[in-house]
């Protein structure tokens, strides 16, 4: 689901990490168990193969598999049947959840001129699966049921700051259809937003500027969005909570509790639908009304007007709301030592469409590791620790298959897992990590020891050069290249990590390739087996790298004597939220002062067009100073427990008595950052350090509570988060210097 | 000729400039004689008249008119007519100019499939002129003549650092014909870069992105560039010299010695033509090679390929290359206590094709202020110092006729000019003003007094609260908030001031409005009455407030009892250059130094995509330290000498025996700032501070000796213009210092 995008310049401060196990091992390991666990790397890379990850890439793509579809059916029972044929305990664990389809799907433009969008993709000679049967159609999942007919109004992004540019130009939504660009935002945000201010009816489109011909050849002469191409893809309200809209925080079994449709705050409450740039432009180019700011603008050659005027649209939309099964694969290799220690390694196997990159890539690449790590197990190893391979369902529609079971399981994931590590799409590029900041180091030692397979050198390597060619500073580049850690991504959403992190607390990582692999193929039927073998990764070389990768951690964090979990990066990164958080109140004190000042003496209305309708800003109230002492004190706290446990981590190294007493407490620390109400308005997000936006969709929000009270400028909302965020820290920091005393 | 251009944060340091003649008075007038000047002013504004202005504009507009034409003598004789008839001393003053019109102009596609480039705009029914006939077509004067067939290459703005990202992309552009947008450089740049990098032809069209309907509606029915405009215009090597081709340096007097065309060296070497997005399209829709980098897309609905491959085009040009009379217009009214002091003010008259909004907007409040002056001496008003009022021919080729008259006259403009006060095309919106910064508190004081006809505030007012809602920063809006004198720019090139401040230091200003009539009629056929009417200035407000504002300049320095040069702000300019500079040259040290590791590591390689074709960066010398002392001194000695200067002025008000010799003191005092020898390379271009970009063109470059060899890393030269421009400036402090013992 997530669309992998290169991450360029994460993370705030560089840290110079300083080195805590001896020279040479891998963290966690003792000097003797890093050689083995070294030569079992060996091993399970020389068992990796290639052309399985391009065999498997088009096996599992043949077929529509979206969730509720046999296809979806077929590829679950098919990676069953791998998993059993390489010797794992491997079962289907079945939710039903709800999924809408549609059944009608109407846009025509009936003023100033007819036209009936054709919301269709045609079939390519040069792709082979385009013409297979059984496509799911154009549609956003979770669209409201809705006839409407309406004027329209192109509102850019369809964000909340677009709304504000189109007030000020005296322009309201209110009973209008609104059309969007896809981008800039997570697709379900914008008819959210849409709704908020009144719009009866949403489009988003794909322009060409951002995912068309402006970015180069089109499909299927290059790998870029033709005319015809649609993004489909699910509009749930998942920023309140992900999973079956029915059954929030529980598992959604045959017999759970469910809510009435109508009750379920995720589903959304006008009716949306994706259209392709060719349904868009006769709808764009019959706008008029103010013409829309440059920066709105997009690739189409017509002037873009805002409206509303005389163009009106019909928009006309049913759905099957049927309940429906969700086919989780779950696939067990039993750990010698740690049996109920559990490394959980997951990838969706659902697809919009035919899915290549968007899931199968990465869903083949943990099929490779768990080929080899079957064969490793029949040459007698045995992991210390158990292993738990998921392939997800419904996890295009809103993250359905993985946060079923993790709400079903929740208890015993909170008692057992000791880390999630997810993939999702995958192609040809640069690494891209994310993940709990306690895990920096031992990404960084895993991305040293991978092989770039273009250019010989670490992945890691690899993503610093990419990092330090595009950063905008040359203080930036410096730091870069004095850089000896992986400054993991924090988390936001968009695939199937978020119920282990955001909900149950459980340390995570999502790792995949990207950026040498763009198309416009994302969520269309043009993501097939054809598109993949020629413009995601010809050779399948980046989907045996990110089994490599993957495979490494979660084969190190099933080996490790002590787990690998460092909370003084932690508290480096959370030190560097809370000092941007600051610096942020402060701008926004200087900037209110300034604007106010600018609003009282009138400067927006002398610097205006008096031609053009403009809405003045109104003054708004000073930004008041915030009590930043709870955290701050709780800052010092942290530093304090990371680095205690820190030298008692050393010590654990040589007291195997006490590793497994240790090794729980470690991983389980993670949990302390959950809050007991959760977010404000979202309690289902418990975790106090990172969570999707309120308003960006998957893109993440550190310190989500103080940061959003901040933005939408709530200061007493914020003073509280600061209270609340505190709170957890110092919990965290007493837990871990608790356990420095083991 | 000069696109006008909304200045937005120009200047380099937020003078609070300290009023130093009596509050309430006109600076260089005592309280008596302000009172007397404001009344006069008050009856001047009084005889300015909106009706007339537009009336001049549909009168002058009527016909073509470019220099060499009916058309031009026409325009000429009317404007001598009406001087006269408003009781000047006015005459025309001829010159014999080089000027090439076109005889052949073909330019076709021959492969990979045939187009023919229409290069025409048609006449509309909208636009009353738009068939008239007698006008020029579309061309660029001073291309050379030639008949090329060649692969085509895109090569965006045909910037320096294009043909950097080309080499980067292993592209050459050696034997092709180039396609280049217009914008970002003067067009003359273009082609001669593309010459210097070897190419053999070179087209530029007009992006709809930058200059058609991604702006906005398109004409007839909005202002922007239709798919057939076109830009006409010089591509003059203008920054070698301006003014006729076979003449540099003096008078193109009958009798005057010239150079073989082939010897002039701002003719092109290769042919160059203006085209329209229409028949761009086509030619650019052709090309293969690798895509464009996401930042040269442009606004045509076809991705952009860089070329060279399958797409080749035939040129074929060829110009009558006649000598043709240009008609300076020169108007005067004798001075009465200072007869050999000239107060030149000058707008050019003669047009690409119609020129309504250029030159004739400017022109004609020009006039405006020309008819109120002759009504004031009718009713026995004389100013002390002489009026010269000049309606420049020739000024679109290349400032030909006012670059004539003033290599004609240096001599004496060196000894009488106490400025040159030019505008050009004007427009509805803000004030755009540069000039000698020795003015800024002139025109500050000016600027407060001039009524924004929209708004009610003063102009400076309404420039001040536009350039505080586009500031980037808090700090910038608060310091315009505070702000309480006006920051000139600095002057480039482009329209008739040239010759006077940057080959004989004359003090200069340059005025207009603009803004709020952005369109694309720029140097097309559209550039109408009807377009200028409906687009530019309905009520020709504008050009009563240029008639204003200029006419305020000219009866100001007619007027005053001691000149208003304030050198303390020329002072701090320059401080702030120097500066700039010295940090331009540490950021190269350290970006180079920087880059130069991440060569020596690979870090471009390793951040590239093995698939496509890149030639890496090599490393660069180590930036040395420069000796910057020489010019820091000078500034100190500056800022003595001005100082000095400023408490000797506040005396002369009330010493009338000693103004004279003062006054003159003051208006010399900008040639101080010429070096003997000029810039390197072009000698013509004596100023030390202000310069057009050898590579930007219209675009200034302060300090330019010292400037571009810092772009250029030519370390040496920076060196020796450091030297150069340390003793200009030495030369000026010493001449204040003893300015200030009269």
């Amino acid at each position: 689901m997530r669309k992998t995008l290169l991450l360029l310049g994460i993370g705030l401060c560089s840290l110079q990490h300083p080195v805590f196990s001896q020279t040479g091992t891998i963290t966690g390991f003792t000097k003797e168990s890093s050689a083995k666990q070294q030569a079992l790397e060996q091993q399970f890379d020389g068992l990796l193969n290639a052309k399985n990850v391009g065999n498997t890439i088009q096996e599992l793509s043949a077929k529509p598999h979206a969730i509720g579809s046999p296809g979806s059916k077929a590829v679950a029972d098919a990676i069953l049947a791998k998993f059993k044929q390489w010797g794992w305990d491997a079962q289907i664990e079945t939710y039903q959840v709800l999924f809408p389809t549609p059944v009608t799907r109407v846009l025509e433009m009936t003023s100033p001129t007819q036209y009936t969008a054709i919301l269709k993709e045609p079939a390519l000679k040069e792709d082979g699966t385009s013409a297979v049967e059984g496509q799911l159609p154009t549609y956003n999942a979770w669209s409201a049921d809705g006839d409407v007919t309406a004027p329209l109004v192109f509102v850019n992004y369809g964000l909340p700051s677009d709304y504000e540019t189109l007030a000020k130009m005296g322009v309201d939504v209110k009973g209008k259809i609104v059309i969007a660009k896809y981008g800039r935002s997570w697709r379900g945000i914008k008819p959210k937003v849409a709704y908020e201010h009144g719009a009866v009816g949403c489009i988003i489109y794909s322009d060409p500027k951002d995912d068309g011909y402006s970015r180069g050849d089109v499909y299927p002469k290059g790998p870029f969005k033709n005319e015809y191409g649609v993004q489909r893809g699910s509009v749930m309200d998942m920023v309140i909570y992900p999973g079956d809209p029915l059954t929030p925080g529980v598992g959604a079994t045959e017999n759970a509790q469910r809510l009435d449709r109508k009750d379920a705050t995720t589903i959304l409450k006008i009716p949306v639908l994706p259209i392709s740039y060719h349904d868009a432009q006769p709808l764009l180019a019959a706008l008029d009304g103010p013409v829309a700011p440059a920066d709105w603008t997009g690739g189409l050659p017509i002037t873009y007007h805002v409206g509303p005027g005389k163009a009106v649209v019909h928009l006309k939309l049913a759905f099957d709301w049927k309940i429906r099964p969700a086919y989780d694969v779950i696939a067990k290799i039993k750990g010698s030592t740690y049996p109920d220690e559990w490394v959980i390694r997951g990838n969706h196997h659902d697809a919009w469409v035919f899915g290549a990159a968007d899931p199968i890539a990465g869903q083949s690449a943990m099929l490779e590791e768990a080929r080899a790590i079957g064969e490793l197990v029949k040459k007698g190893w045995q992991p210390k620790r158990t292993l738990v391979y998921c392939a997800w369902d419904g996890e295009e529609p809103g993250l359905l298959g993985s946060t079923e079971w993790a709400e079903d399981h929740g208890k015993e994931l909170q008692q057992k897992a000791v880390v999630y590590i997810n993939s999702d799409g995958n192609g040809r590029g640069f690494l891209n990590a994310e993940g709990s900041h306690a895990l920096n180091h031992f990404m960084y030692q895993i991305s040293e020891t991978v092989k770039d397979p273009e250019t010989g050198v670490s992945i890691f390597k690899r993503r610093i050069a990419e990092q330090m060619v595009h950063a905008i500073s040359d203080e930036k580049k410096q730091a870069l290249m004095n850089q000896h850690t992986l400054e993991l991504g924090a988390m936001g959403s968009g695939s199937d990590y978020s119920s282990f992190i955001q909900h149950l607390g459980v340390p995570c990582l999502d790792l995949g390739f990207g950026g040498e692999d763009a198309g416009g193929e994302y969520h269309s039927i043009y993501d097939s087996w054809d598109m993949y073998r020629r413009f995601k990764d010809p050779t399948f070389a980046y989907g045996v790298a990110l089994a490599q990768t993957a495979g490494r951690a979660a084969l190190r964090m099933a080996e490790a004597d002590v787990l690998p979990f460092d909370f003084r990066s932690l508290h480096k990164t959370v030190d560097g939220y809370i000092n941007e958080l600051m610096q942020n109140v402060q701008q926004m004190r200087m900037s209110t002062m300034v604007e106010n000042k600018m609003i009282a003496t009138r400067q927006f209305e002398l610097a205006a067009d008096p031609t053009k309708k403009m809405v003045f800003p109104t003054e708004k109230p000073a930004v008041p100073y915030l009590d930043f002492s709870p955290i701050q004190n709780a800052i010092v706290a942290l530093k304090t427990g990371s680095d205690s446990l820190a030298k008692t981590w050393e010590k654990m190294l040589n007291n195997p008595g006490m590793q497994a007493k240790f090794n729980e407490a470690l991983y389980r620390a993670e949990q302390q950052l959950l809050s007991l109400n959760g977010l404000p308005r979202r309690p289902w997000y418990k975790h106090t350090l990172y969570a999707p936006g309120f308003y960006t969709g998957y893109g993440v929000k550190t310190m989500p509570g103080i940061r959003e009270a901040i933005e939408q400028r709530n200061w007493q909302e914020a003073q509280e988060q600061i209270k609340v965020d505190a709170a957890a820290i110092q919990q965290l920091a007493a837990y871990l210097a608790k356990a420095a005393q083991l």
